[in-house]
């Protein structure tokens, strides 16, 4: 008989099959939001639970927690540091998988699937009264599910902390906190400033469908779209997926009445398809090992920021793609490059976070971050959040929601559970203003490389600095490491400071 | 403890799980060939191999044989006929599987990737000199498959019956001679016929691709397609495949120069999935067990030809579309509708049988059905092959391939080593007519039918009496039941000979 394969070997083919399953889904999730018809709903669920299953199960093994064992003990961790911290990670998660019980993983789904289903009807109905219990209910299990956590953590966390940990590596409420100080000193006068100076700005006119789809394909091809990797489809809701190492998916979607929805979205997923492109894949350490996957929502928002904001919402970029707006209509309703700018900025602070402009996103993220952190930590009450909600809403913003439709129930994040969540992306715009002032020292002005039409140069800088450190670096270390300085809000702030000034200027 | 579920249920219960991840591969191969980028294939085959193999486990375990010996021990056969049918029909399939030896299951999946590609390169390239050795070797293996399913056979069947058993459950050699035997007697002179009389029947204009996509769209909308369970989708070449019990998808393309052949391989697909769609699925004894599923691919082949052959080329269902085809179009190519009629229909033989007309469909079918019994079975030498085709192909339809290309190496089904698959399309137009015939002495012509766009009716029939059946019948004794006689080529030789009076007479 061969002597079998050294453990480190089977332990990378383990983590191949687990991608195999894994990619399977999001084939079955791609397929599911953009062409699958309704009726196939429930099988299709049927499915997914199926593959769910099976990656649990090739996640929590016994075989597996021994083979992983056997890779631990048969490593030279000094000659190979980075196989060292692939095992390291994989160590991780197996002790947050058995830390859990069953009994547990199988309540708080279900629990999801009831939040999720009461949501969809409080909403519709306008009565959070009825989602009360479900979110109650929710809480409790994600605590209990912290508390079970807690023993798998290698350092002292808070319950909020340990939820976080999926979407935000290492994240702490302390770091947040000072990231979000400044945000809670500056933004809402900056927000004050535009309501004091700014006319209301024109509605636009709607654009043609076949426009709006032309204009994307002419934008993806201009940054590198290739359909040979590549397919764009429609969907309800825009989104990027990673369907196969060599198959990466985006959708978007025309919205009546919303002229520049389908060309930002689109803008946005590449920015995470990118990315996704970007990441270390050939062979060891990297695909199919932890080191090769993306090290965080943050991160990740923070690249489709960078191509929605800092590049497409940019002045240049507006001057350059002006003209092609404007050729497909009969009435020029901007009439200059620069209001055609403006129009791409509107400036004016709403209630609904994914409606929200530059100047008062982050603000709905710290709403939110604040409440969800009293929620689990604190002593809010759930029948009391309707009217923290609204409290804070005027004091961050300004507003007063008319109602909890426009207030706490517009997003889906807590009716599935999801605690923790929100802060990526207010990191991403953090991150993203960074990363752009380090590009800057290095390329010179973003707005000058547009300006000249080339984005070839942004997508090198970041295909050579960012994507391709994987996992090897958390977010923070990646600010650290690319930018040569800690995470702070300040880019961010200097970034939208400058830009509204522009702004005003028109 | 509660006592075990009955081993009827938990059989169900492997069944469903079963069903769940074949109907996974369905859909990734829906994707495979409607959107995937090109550089996904070789995940997407690794995906599907993953797949192939966890299916090919759960169909041939120990624990499944175990589970299905208990389902059987506790069936009260008297009372449960159909149930004990399931458990017959679970039994066969499972000592075919176990008859198998895994490594010739191996050798033969490798040598239908070699042959497939050495056949793609062969075709490209005019050299079956190069594809044979790939061939030689196919056949040797499926030979040997034979030989080793045979003793899982309960009664006595040749090499190329056990073959072909998958596609025509219960199908002879002798069987099908006889039902060729008339075809080989009347179809090559009504072909001398139609070559001694006819024009050659003018070229018709292409037709705009969005004439042709708005024609397959409507033609689905007036023949039941429900977009709550149906989509529809482009891809390389037309097919319908089942996602889930309530998703159903079909493909259609646009060829440049042939200007019904969306058109018409949407009426083809679309009678796949009407069939599909009308299997009896709703619980014990069907979905998810084997008397739910499609009997053979002969009878699927008959009601994908029933709604192309003798709805869509029929002459009334001509002049009530001619109109609309009529209506996209500057010049009217055909100026009436029996012109038009004659264009759906052109009768002229010629070498490629994908592109053969219903006159000399059979007997492309009936070449290659008797050169691969004599590969197989006979002494056919593979050498020999291209130079009995040429023959064949002079003695049957009068034609001489110029090339191999043209010749035998224009399908992918050897290349694959798939033997016993070809009768199956040429079973499906005599069952197609045979069943038209029975369903004209009940609703009256069918024609007329269509004339008063009355197609609901046709639906209803075969919906009422065919599709419902599953596999409680097999192809033949489909007919038996449905018509009332034994299936044979005489209605369908007689529909031909009328089409062609008829079309003649122009």
């Amino acid at each position: 008989m061969a002597a079998p394969a050294p453990a480190h070997q089977r332990l990378g083919d383990h983590l191949h099959q687990t991608r195999l399953l894994g990619s399977i889904s999001s084939a079955l999730y791609y397929d599911q939001n953009t062409v699958m018809p309704p009726a196939g709903a429930a099988w299709r669920g049927e499915q997914l639970a199926l593959l769910a299953k099976q990656l649990h199960e090739r996640q929590s093994s016994a075989a597996y927690a021994d083979l992983l064992a056997e890779a631990e003990a048969e490593l030279d961790g000094a000659s190979a540091p980075e196989a060292a911290y692939n095992l390291q990670l994989l160590r991780q998660e197996l002790r947050r998988q058995q830390a859990l019980d069953p009994e547990l993983v199988a309540a708080i789904a279900q629990a999801q699937a009831r939040g999720n289903a009461l949501w969809q009807a409080a909403r519709s109905q306008n009565d959070f009264a009825s989602f009360a219990p479900a979110l109650e209910r929710l809480i409790q299990l994600r605590r209990q599910q912290a508390s079970q956590l807690a023993s798998a953590e290698r350092i002292q966390r808070s319950p909020w902390e340990i939820l976080a940990q999926p979407f935000e590596p290492d994240i702490s409420t302390t770091r947040l906190e000072d990231l979000f100080v400044p945000l809670k000193a500056e933004l809402p006068a900056l927000l004050e400033q535009v309501r004091a100076t700014s006319t209301p700005q024109r509605a636009t006119n709607d654009l043609p469908e076949v426009l709006q789809e032309q204009l994307c394909r002419d934008l993806l091809g201009s940054w590198g779209y290739d359909p040979a990797r590549c397919q764009r489809s429609r969907s309800a809701h825009p989104f990027s997926c990673t369907v196969g190492p060599q198959d990466f998916r985006i959708t978007t979607r025309v919205v009546p009445g919303q002229p520049f929805s389908a060309f930002l979205a689109t803008a946005h997923e590449w920015g995470h398809s990118l990315y996704e492109q970007g990441l270390p894949r050939m062979g060891e350490p990297y695909f199919p090992w932890p080191l090769g996957e993306a090290t965080s929502m943050g991160v990740h928002e923070s690249q489709s920021l960078f191509w929605e904001c800092r590049v497409a919402r940019g002045e240049a970029f507006a001057r350059l793609w002006y003209p092609r707006f404007r050729a497909g209509l009969v009435d020029d309703p901007w009439g200059e490059p620069q209001r055609f700018w403006a129009a791409l900025n509107p400036l004016q602070p709403g209630l609904i976070r994914v409606e929200a402009d530059e100047l008062s996103y982050c603000l709905h993220i710290v709403l939110r971050y604040e409440l969800e952190l009293a929620l689990i930590e604190g002593d809010l009450q759930v029948a009391d959040l309707p009217r923290e909600w609204n409290r804070r809403m005027q004091s961050l913003l300004g507003l007063e929601p008319p109602n909890d439709r426009e207030g706490c129930l517009q997003d889906i994040h807590w009716a599935e559970g999801l605690f923790g969540y929100f802060p990526s992306y207010a990191l991403g715009h953090l991150i993203s203003a960074q990363l752009a002032e380090a590009m800057e020292r290095q390329l010179g002005p973003i707005e000058q490389r547009v300006a000249e039409a080339d984005g070839t140069s942004l997508r090198a800088w970041l295909a050579e600095r960012v994507w391709p450190l994987g996992r090897r670096v958390n977010g923070e270390e990646l600010v650290q490491q690319v930018c040569g300085e800690p995470l702070s809000a300040a880019p961010f702030l200097r970034y939208l400071k400058a830009k509204l000034e522009r702004l005003q200027a028109i």
